[in-house]
């Protein structure tokens, strides 16, 4: 993938990489994704697994096999190259989540298996696009979030310091209080599940809940604001770009359309004074 | 309806194309439309229908019979072209819902009879451009929406294996993870009335529920952005062409004013030239 | 209010104009409106009215006494033309509103004289600005929002028809079909809330309520998109604007600047012709 | 900060200035902020308090000390300009509010020590612009925010009267309707929560509230469309002087060209005149 820049290698390398990025093998991958991802969906039902689920484990280790040899080939063939790559990189990942043993502390990897049909993202182009769309955006949003995080902690703190010891589930920690604050700032039962309650206690509790309130929602329509206005400039800038290059070219045309005419007035120019010049010589 | 560049056949088919396209059939089909909403609508009421319930049911009735008979001539008037025209099968398919026997697994459709008010719709200009619009938005929204129905898919899948079990009206099987996972990203009781209680069980279960909150509504932030640059392209390139015209505009008056010029120019040395040739030739 | 173009009244008519249109007057007026407001605001609270309630109501009859005088003199002086200014007509309104002996059906009204306070929005000359920019906004939203009234019309018959008798609380008429519909649309409790409980008896309810949601909030993000590019179809407006009138500035300049060389180099060819036809002679 | 242009004091002051304007000094400062945001972190853990309370206040108290130092040498340097800094103003009173004895009435004061994290934003230049912007973007908000405030004076006076008595938590007084108004205008919980329950005394209850959440809902967003458009404007407005630029610039090039042929015809004309003139003697 990305890759037709890099030369035929001779030997096997080279017949490997032919393989790998043929369409055909591309189809095949995408094909086997998309199965994989009905076989891990066939998985979650009983009824299912009842029925065939031999059948279900069988086929979804082979198409992890494939996976896998698909995976090996392309680290062969591009090697170091092959981990500069985020896409590479995001595809390794997530098959190797799956050859973890799901035992003990990772058993939560089992259900992480599911990843996998997340390759559709890196293997469908119009989906790259759209997932690079979306990761380009976040960069621009970097300054702005980190105002936000500090705003979160402050006020995490705060919310700790003063009712932590009286709701503890809510703010018996930082982390908890973190917690408690995301659901606030998404608006989800702020005021009867979280603040009503508080202020019973602390009567003058609105006076943290409030302005917190508007100082994340303002920040969060900011930094929207931010990825809207981003994507005006890049339109804008487009447009602009047209626009200077007609300029240019209506200028062109008229200095041009000058140096014609002027030239044609030097031949008459010229002509006079060759026969001005002819004519006075006797 | 759209039909205006069809030419006028001969015989019975003529006349009726001329009638059903007439201004005035066209308007009493409009108020019918708007008399049946109004039924439809007190046959809701048990009070309307103790009153007039016959009266209604008997209107309705009529104003269907009528339905059927307008959209049999036009079918005989536009024949196959008729099928062709997303509108015109729009109002077949809410007229059809009508004449299908409402009884035993189809009593769902009796509920479905209004849907004949959404004729609206297609017959009034304004709303045919309003509902055009809207349907418009959306296949620029489809290689997003992928990606998004993508993400609800992967986390259906880990939330049924993650907590099925343990909360089966909620996460039981895929359909259901499906349902609560839209209900979290609408945000609605997401903390209070699912993430708070799952973790409960699964303290861990906040790394799932934020990074689904993150990514689902940014993702949708990013779908809404998608229409807003759309509709803001649209302007931009309107204007964009405007200027484009009235640059070509200025430069056309530019190089007439200096052909203009440049000739009178010539004249004079045109004149001049005359005048040496005149006077060199004794 | 905006009659500055009236012409100056002989006699009675003639003063009260002046007088009525006073800035002191205005400012008088505005300062009562705020003190009214704080009347108005502490006949609320019991304790005040136990200290000092017959002060404030007498207050309050006052400043009544003083608008009923001050629209008095308005409608003498304007007569006519003050009906069709809106912002008049919304002052008699609101002070009409205290006239009418809130007893018995009209007791509401009683809570209505607090709309007095509105009557800043019209005095004050930047909120008046505001406000008309809002309004200003609403003509672009009538044919989408037409659309949406009927989707609701068609969505409430339906809700109706098909949970008002398990659910009569919520659906079991047009008017809280409307009520609940436009709660769902706001996404306040629609699934713990609504959603969960219907779908125990009707388990396909899903199929209505989530198209529901998404059709309703779709059309309201393109009513809001509507607002946003019309404004920033001002905005362009004006840059284009701008735009094109140094384009034909730079064009004149340019048209300007070509005749006065043009008419240096003609007069150099007149100086030549002279000189020909001066020399010429003998 | 910002204070680059002050020329150098001779003396004392002048090597103060130096020093904490110095970039490894305030590297330094932002170091102890983000160690004393660690502590202040901390402190709200039991365990880690348990296991290094006494190093923890202490390390706090003397980094307290050294912004306390800080602070005294930008008020001696700088002296009344000090406090026309509003990012100094910040400065000081974070650290002014850590003196205060936090005991009786004072005693939340404690928890509004960690503000001092908020001097991060002071410091950083990139955050300094972040939170400088979303500070610029209030001002435009203003009289659109005053429209808000009134229509919510008017409706929380109107709830009070209606709905007061019967539902003192929620309407009793105006603070508490401010309230409430402020929860439904979030959506949190308006119909189930409030609404709803208030419907089952005064059935027209929902008269009062859905054209509140309408009035609320429009103008924040017509707020939030005034925030996006001014960002577009900027945007716009230099796009607008590049093209401005560009069509003068075009302009001059052409008028330059125009002049050059001019020259050059100029020079031949004259050429000609000059043969003329130097035949024309004998």
């Amino acid at each position: 993938m990305s890759d037709t820049a890099v030369p035929a290698h001779a030997g096997l390398r080279g017949r490997l990489h032919a393989f790998i990025g043929h369409p055909r093998v591309q189809a095949g991958i995408l094909v086997l994704i998309v199965v994989n991802a009905i076989l891990l969906g066939l998985e979650t039902s009983p009824r299912a697994m009842d029925a065939a689920g031999a059948a279900i484990r069988l086929l979804d280790k082979l198409i992890l096999a494939v996976f896998v040899v698909e995976i090996a080939i392309r680290l062969f063939v591009h090697r170091a190259r092959f981990f500069r790559d985020p896409w590479s990189l995001f595809d390794f990942t997530v098959v190797a989540i799956a050859l973890v043993p799901a035992t003990g502390p990772f058993s939560v990897l089992r259900a992480l298996r599911v990843l996998r049909v997340l390759r559709v993202l890196t293997i469908v182009p119009s989906m790259r696009r759209v997932v690079g769309a979306l990761l380009g955006a976040v960069p621009g949003l970097l300054s702005i979030g980190m105002v936000l995080v500090l705003v979160y902690y402050v006020c995490a703190v705060i919310a700790t310091n003063l009712f932590g010891s009286t709701f503890p589930d809510w703010f018996g920690d930082i982390g908890r209080s973190f917690y408690t604050l995301f659901q606030i700032m998404t608006l989800e039962s702020w005021s009867m599940g979280i603040s009503r309650p508080v202020m019973e206690e602390f009567p003058y509790a609105w006076a943290f809940f409030i302005p917190f309130i508007l100082i994340a929602t303002f920040t969060m329509l900011n930094l929207f604001i931010g990825v809207i206005v981003d994507a005006m400039q890049t339109v804008a800038d487009a447009e602009q770009a047209e626009t200077l290059q007609a300029l240019d070219h209506a200028r062109d045309q008229i200095e041009e359309d000058v140096h014609a005419e002027v030239r044609a007035l030097r031949e008459e120019i010229r002509a006079l004074r060759t026969l001005l010049e002819t004519r006075g010589g006797p």
